[in-house]
């Protein structure tokens, strides 16, 4: 078993959620994050947490005038192995635009999974 | 050292804190999640954050007509690989209603720990 | 490829920012999250979120006046495996007071990364 996480952009969601459920994956949470990647990035809104009520602040705005934290979603699903690259490509087939900010895909590994509701473990409940 | 990551209903992390208390794991976080598992489920009150201020609002509405996203709440702690069972138990005890969106639990590896406060690295910081 | 998951105060955030930054990790995802750790800690502003709309609000008040929930902030970032310490000890370096509540650091095992604007994987999308 594996996680999937991933961080996308807000008005990706929707798109991602579809495609993922197209390819048969209906299970996912999903996350309200701040994010930034390697490249510097303006836009056009950003709402940066780390300004309100920070004791810091004058810092984190100096950071923050190159640096912002931008409001991405980030995305969670648990997939059996060999499911691993089909739910990837669907993520990447709808979120790739070519543009910096697209998001970042990470796999981890997943040692065990049990269905709440049951008890039940192992590769089933995924 | 694993990592416990539980996706719960709303209404049963105090619950679910006291349980993991009782068994003697203090440390946990907790966030606000959206999430959706495999079963098509009808929820009294559910608030689709991909409605709001969504570019692609029009498919966002048409997939989560049937497979909306609920606001869940996803725990996290650290423990010994020896405690994972009772801590995967302790949360089972009291989120386990028979019922579909009752949750799912998933154990990852984790390779090292640190306390921020001593800079301590090790099993001893779990 | 590792994850470096750190729980710290609401406060540190620029300053983690910032230090990561220095130490040339431009890429991090931050989350609100709600947490404790092992000790009873007293804060002047605590807002615990399981006392709203809680149909157990009886049971999680009972249990958050010893164990209260404090907001706190995780941040997430992915290195490579040579650079897990320098980028630890940048976080230790802002966030280590001496004092109950400076917060913890995991490392867990990545298997794979992928840049969504390319669709590339592997170490050099880290």
């Amino acid at each position: 078993m594996k996680e999937i996480m991933a961080v996308i952009r807000l008005n990706k969601i929707g798109a991602t959620k579809k495609a993922l459920l197209d390819e048969n994956f209906p299970a996912f949470t999903g996350y309200k994050v701040m994010g930034r990647g390697k490249a510097k990035v303006n836009f056009e809104l950003v709402v940066d947490e780390v300004s309100a009520g920070n004791v810091e602040s004058s810092l984190a705005e100096e950071v923050s005038e190159t640096h912002r934290l931008i409001p991405k979603r980030l995305i969670e699903l648990v997939v059996h192995d060999e499911d691993v690259q089909r739910a990837v490509d669907a993520i990447l087939k709808v979120n790739s635009n070519g543009h910096p900010g697209d998001g970042k895909i990470f796999v981890l590994p997943v040692s065990e999974a049990y269905q709440v509701r049951t008890g039940e473990s192992g590769e089933a409940v995924v």
